[in-house]
């Protein structure tokens, strides 16, 4: 009855056998499956024992595919500044995607050029949930949560130097967002962030699902 | 159309005339007003200005007067272990309350005695956002997390003392959780749990208001 | 020959009868005054004996009258968010102008309404150095300086709580600006964001006082 | 006299050589040995010399071999959340039973399926002592102690990433821990944990070797 | 059943008629009463309402009567440098004589006096436990856990200025301990110190209670 | 019309692909070419398809060569202390000179032998700017600030070990500089100083491309 | 025979009352006495019980009067930049003279102006002992540190604001000092470097009361 | 005329090239030689091209043969607890004996076992400086430092795990000493204890080498 939640690994520190073992046990139960932060080396491994689960590389994950899950009406925008983020935002988006929920992705809005973010604003509104996947100072978290009236999660990442303090930095900075309607997640952790999001798309689509007052 | 959404004015650092000009120009526009953090003496003389207002005095906050605002359908369950942690709960509970937004309060249900959190754990459910309320360790957040399937805002608090730093390990303890399906807020940020949780609540009843994918 | 250079006094920490026996040394070698951090009270007592100096309130300033200090052509645009960061936003202009450098002031252009910024973008960009004053996440730096090619002076303040940690998290989060061109000062340092500033309009105004290479 | 205590080699730092060297000398005194932190490699070398000791891989010790220690009447109850954790729990439950004590073991037990902790709970309390294993927020220590009467100590782990700061997020909430009755040892010190829990099934079991008032 | 432990109320942050109401529901079901952390002001106040309980100035604790409650046989080492430290070390005490547990208190036996430390350490040692409150740099937990068999209990204090950290560095440093069989609790937390010690001396006393294995 | 300033690719993170790739689409454009942090062996790589770039190994540097660049009549002075700084004082450096500015070098300067610095002060007062770059304590920002009355850009760098923690504390302590005039950037942002001084030194030499007040 | 080293009372945190109970008990031993840390409150009341002590108000001292001491013919140099380091400045430069220590002051010496420490540093050297007393970034210790061949102990004060986190960061950079030949104290420790330069003193007006190798 | 005082050469982060060139300068001048932080490698390298010089492997230090430098009557105490500190402690001591400076070895008196250290006491304090260095916790300097009447230099190494912050706790722990007398350097800074005691020592032996008050 857990139905739309995948059954998640977090692949980190685990030993490609480890991961192997506890996918076969909830295959077995013919469970969605997602796998987080697995490198190639790992998943090419566990995609020869299980070869009709995929592989995401720049997200690092696997899963059931993709085509097999079907997708929500509405839709989560996904943002992000660049390239050294992609990572984290497809680690956002695709366990959105897996849950069953639509993506729209806005990957080069960051705020040292405003822009770009002013252009795409209308369709980041028109989805019902943003997730906003940033390094560095964070500032993109305020400026998107003082232009959209829907809940954001911040997500910091790690990425930057020297003061950033591995994105302790952008965490605190992020806590600190001028904008309400903003929450944040762990550094790096864009699983949260698409986990969060789906939660309310699939309130959404199936509220009648929980009763009320 | 901001409609729902009231005017917001952070009181800390204000000054009560300040404070009442704000309040004079918004009145003007008539707006839904929320002002937070408002010490009692602060409010007593606004209060001679604005006798329509109504003091909340836990939360310390002025607002419209909530029996003019009509309530949701669906609630937010709103928690926290105690008396310490009461005028954060409760700037939590009355800021999506001005926001039009029902709230079911479990006051009373701390990790360390979690038979209190278990036996009302069908009503929290029931809610479709719940706001953990919690000093210390911040326990709270991570049961709660791994006890509902919807979204979970962890507000951190300053209740505690020596290590606790001020709420600073509350924040980190809680931005670390082992649960998915949580989000952080600042330390003491009770207004943005609500504010939040209230943003969710208004999509599930007015979502035809948005357009979909 | 350190002209257009105030003798500056920190008043933070000094007795009244301290400041005033700094300034009558001071005065007797007829120099333009400056004092920062003082209160209204030592301020009341500072001007009892100095009658032809001024006190600056908002800012905390006591110095020469403004009236008696030629501006320059070139400006130096001076941005906050509003009334919290004030003092700082005043400290630096009124700074400025105490070293002879026009300053226009920009108080109420915070991201998250940034549409405010962008409307006075055109007189912000015309000034040849901005000072940008603001808390909490200190996302404002970053903005303008991605939308500015002179100079940006990053003061961050200490307003903000819980982990905005006094302002440390402002600082740092500035420090990891992603928009080149921005360098920053110490948490509620107005002074040194002006006087930087002013250091830049007066080789503009005087290139010829120093040799070229 | 120091009967029941081994001698104990802090191995991580130091050679395999120099811990051959240092195993020989207290041999030589009959001693019960217990190296911690060797790693598989350094393992085969010394276990080339000491044939006779025996290397518990997953909690990386060297120890005289366990069926040579006679185990106590009373035990003490280890917990931990999952496989992450395992290493430093197992370096707690078998520094416990190399030092003469009997350890039951609860891995499965995290807060985010509190069921599993409570359909647990009756054993665990029969324990005399409970040791704590955990990373991320490391609520567990807090729920463990408002359900047991006995003293628990809590280990937390470097297990998690980003805001955890390898362990340092998790110390600090375990010191906080709301519920009495709980202290706390460093990070990964499993080996601390055994330690303190063998002292007191000691004196529970021999308390006739120490005076009373 | 929970016969032995008081019911315990933490004072600070709560109101005298807050802390007084509480008593009053307490009393009603005849249980041993502990508050802590009240000042004088508030002391005098609730004894006012039940003269039949005493304030304990030093420690700033109000409990049930000592006289009403007998002492254990085995006692707790109680260890201190001197007077900065005596409020802590009093609250451990205290709690442990309140929850019915001998006390010998040690508090002339600072670090940089050795001596007195070794002159004191036959009755150190027949204690069944120790307590060692300390401030600055906390080193007193080392020594005593180098010379002691039991459990010992290290409680930092935030005594101390600049570099202390108001108590972190101290309660790093005990973390720290090269001693074996050391525990730390949170800073100023002479109260868990002496929960923990009761919790053990209950045991030795009681064993009977619980099942063995 | 961003003339005179470089396109900039920060290369850590990237691979030599992704540089290459980044560096085809900007040769078309004509621009200036910067390629930040590029290790020895990408630069091989690039440098093969782009052989008329050229790779300043100090720096870690690639752009368009230096010769192209006409350099302004005023220059810009660097300092640093020794070899372990060299690096990040060449990055400010070529990055000025890049951005079409003069260079003087001044790379002995360290506070620990003072009269180095004396000796050469009447050459780097007549700079325009001064970057200081230093590790450690970075003193010789505050003394350079107290010795120049023009813009002072102060560099920490990571060079330390201990408490130095990774170049945090030489930042700290340049942001509290005792001398007016200073301002800081991120740690090893060599990039960043001379980016800030070449706009200064662009303003001073085409003064008339902005319009006065 | 613990001759020329006072009995020490550190008055913080102290009342009255149990400070003048301790001189009571010293001055019956006929001990030299010191007292720091005495607000002038406190010190009214114990001097009207001791009249035969003296107060110094600057360093918040209480002492033998220091015309009873006889003073060394060697001298401890004690260097500090203005008025709000004076404090601490003072409780170094008595402590050493209620030691039996003489000292050369040197009270105006800070980096910002570096000719005044210059035109001083012939009479700095002929002590035979640095004391620095700095706040903010604490440069001067590490420019003093190279300019003389004896030991320097550096003492950082809580004089500065924001990112100087009340004298940690003037520490940290103290210790990270690139002159050899420095040591440093806790912030504000004045007494801390005082005693160490009188033992430094004290062994080389007396070398003779100890053995050689 | 800096007689006594060697040319120290940082090895760390500096090539055998690098160290090579510079050796050749000074060797060159006929200085006494002093390398520090070089490994092994770089060290065979080294000694190829000056096979006059030596290497001593545990401290990592390249310098002029100990046999030709003349060692002081007076002599300072070098202790540690044992092993993993062995390299900082003989970087100290070496440092000392090149600098001509007798050096006494206490190797084996850590905290954890007091009466070694006490057994050692009257050879500690017959020295004229100690040097103590210790990871962990570092209690060993304020019980060296409450033992003996002479300075003692405090050097935190960062031997230790978890919440030692790789020696960050231990600094703070030894800067906040409860023992008058005691001084600290920067983290594993052997060298820097080594130094300001052979100052110590040269002044006593030479004092007549510089002029009283
Ligand atoms: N990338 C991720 N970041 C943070 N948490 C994750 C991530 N992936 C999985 N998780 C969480 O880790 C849990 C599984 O942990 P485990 O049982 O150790 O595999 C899931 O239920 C998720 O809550
Ligand atoms: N895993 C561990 N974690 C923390 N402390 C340990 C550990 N193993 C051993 N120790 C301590 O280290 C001491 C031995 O240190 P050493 O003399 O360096 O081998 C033992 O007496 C224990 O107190
Ligand atoms: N060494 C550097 N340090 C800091 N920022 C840099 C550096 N090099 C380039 N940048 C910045 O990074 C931007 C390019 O980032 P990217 O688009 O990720 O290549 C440039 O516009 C600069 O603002
Ligand atoms: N192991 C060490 N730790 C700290 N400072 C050192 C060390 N060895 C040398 N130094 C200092 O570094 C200076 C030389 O630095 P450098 O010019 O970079 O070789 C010497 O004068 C010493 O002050
Ligand atoms: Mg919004
Ligand atoms: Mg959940
Ligand atoms: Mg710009
Ligand atoms: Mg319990
Ligand atoms: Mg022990
Ligand atoms: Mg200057
Ligand atoms: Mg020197
Ligand atoms: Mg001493």
């Amino acid at each position: 009855q857990r139905q739309g939640f995948p059954e998640v690994i977090f692949g980190q520190g685990k030993t490609k056998e480890q991961i192997t073992k506890i996918i076969s046990s909830l295959i077995f139960h013919n469970e969605v499956i997602l796998v987080t932060r697995v490198d190639e080396m790992k998943a090419k491994y566990i995609l020869q024992h299980y070869p009709n689960l995929e592989y995401h590389q720049t997200a690092q994950l696997i899963s059931t595919p993709l085509k097999d899950i079907p997708q929500s009406k509405y839709y989560v925008s996904v943002l992000c500044a660049g390239t050294s983020d992609l990572p984290i935002a497809e680690e956002a988006a695709l366990t959105a995607e897996i849950m069953g929920v639509s993506v729209k992705r806005f990957y080069d809005v960051g705020v040292s050029g405003i822009h770009r973010l002013l252009s795409n604003i209308h369709d980041i509104r028109r989805g019902k949930v943003s997730i906003v996947i940033a390094g560095m100072e964070g500032a993109l978290a305020s400026v998107v949560g003082g232009l959209v009236n829907h809940p954001v999660y911040a997500v910091p990442t790690s990425v930057g130097y020297g003061a950033n303090l591995n994105g302790v930095t952008t965490l605190l900075s992020m806590i600190n967002s001028c904008a309400p309607g903003t929450s944040v997640l762990n550094i790096n952790n864009g699983f949260g962030g698409g986990y969060n999001a789906a939660q309310i798309i699939h309130m959404l689509e199936n509220k009648e699902s929980e009763v009320s007052l």
